[in-house]
């Protein structure tokens, strides 16, 4: 597996320091997407971002190309929809790229499903049990946690885009058959975006948590929904801005 | 100037949460980008993106349709080079969009010349100098600040999305007659990926400080591009990753 850090010298010292690298995601031969990612699962990467963006619903068959510094991986078709002629790009921190006009920045999703019930005080717990040894050595990377509704961690990935570590972990619940996400929780390393909150919605979650602040089409988009978005989730409290009819306890 | 903050109710109090809405950038009347982007300084958003991702180098008209709730602004070309069949769309915390292949993720540069000359010191107090009033209020905001080399704050932006702040600082400082930004100094506030470094590389800025840490791309692309690259500047100290000529003291 490619390294996620390398060695960088500087100030007469070495340090860790994130990998960042372009991955060109193609379907049946044709460029659709670039994402700066750390290289590693790129796999579940380009699953999970067809998944999040609305353009597979199950497992399609991927693979990297022969020659690795080429940076691409090839997914077989085909799509649920066609992504026409946009082309994504997905710098370091982003995550649904090419799209042409404002009102085609939402992806369509199913309803998600009542439930679960959630303990308020687990929420704000849940980012001290986001196990990222890549940040513990780099400084650089961000995480995405998936958990069951007690708070056990089933997955974690990192990346230094925040939008590639969701899809890392939607890509490798996809594999695994946990898709849609029904039952389960997201938490997030930074803050709570759009993007972020429309990919866990597509993906099935009920609960998104965030460390940071959520912005105002964040909570628009889990409000529609019907996705519970948590933010601040700092130990003993944590905000419930949308939809907190899952959470129980004070 | 719309809000750039908005009042949400939870949790049975009010918050001021962060605004993250859609704007379209049309050159000559056809659609280039969609940002996820905070109101306010659309004009200089628009000019600053163009310029740091190549497509301009001096001031060109711009302006919101008359149809503010469209979130869509018109620039006048000509563009320097045709974005071809590219589309941007560039989501809270994303930049360079829209580019179909790896190998045109990046964005040619002019050399940057020799010079400032600081004090290692002042690097790692920048971002103390970096006033956030809207980060105060919601937690929710990037800020980019452009400083002389004596440390003397000239502008400063904030947005949900790290690459726009620094857009809105670039395009602020085209409007003023001062981009190339030979002699000056950006610092950001937060990580230092490769679009952000390749921007500031982009908009002739010879130093970029960072709060956090680098991607291995960013400093590669510091390192081609002339340009000193600073990290994890808390206060006493920064570390300098790239170009050490510029930086003098202990």
């Amino acid at each position: 597996m490619p390294a996620a850090y390398a060695t960088v010298r500087h100030d007469g010292r070495e340090d860790l320091v994130a990998v960042e690298e372009p991955l060109e995601i193609r379907v049946d031969g044709q460029p659709l997407a670039v994402t700066m990612r750390t290289p590693g699962e790129d796999e579940e990467l380009a699953l999970g971002f067809l998944r999040t963006e609305g353009l597979i619903d199950r497992v399609h068959p991927a693979g990297l190309t022969d020659d690795l510094t080429a940076n691409t991986i090839e997914v077989t078709g085909p799509l649920l929809r066609n992504p026409g002629a946009r082309r994504f790009y997905t710098a370091s921190s982003c995550g649904v790229c090419g799209k042409g006009a404002v009102e085609e920045v939402a992806v369509a999703s199913a309803p998600l499903p009542p439930g679960p019930l959630v303990e308020r005080g687990l929420l704000g717990e849940l980012p001290a049990r986001l196990v990222q040894p890549g940040f513990s050595r780099t400084g650089g990377l961000h995480a995405t946690g998936l958990f069951t509704a007690a708070g056990e961690l089933l997955l974690v990935r990192e990346d230094v885009g925040r939008h590639n570590a969701m899809d890392k972990v939607v890509g490798r619940a996809l594999l695994d058959g946990l898709v849609p996400l029904h039952g389960r929780l997201l938490c997030v390393s930074g803050r709570l975006s759009f993007e972020l909150a429309q990919k866990a919605a597509v993906a099935g979650a009920p609960v998104l948590v965030g460390v940071g602040a959520p912005s105002t089409l964040a909570i628009a988009v889990a409000e529609e929904r019907g996705m519970t978005l948590c933010g601040f989730a700092r130990g003993d409290r944590v905000n419930v801005y949308t939809h907190p009819e899952r959470v129980q306890g004070t």
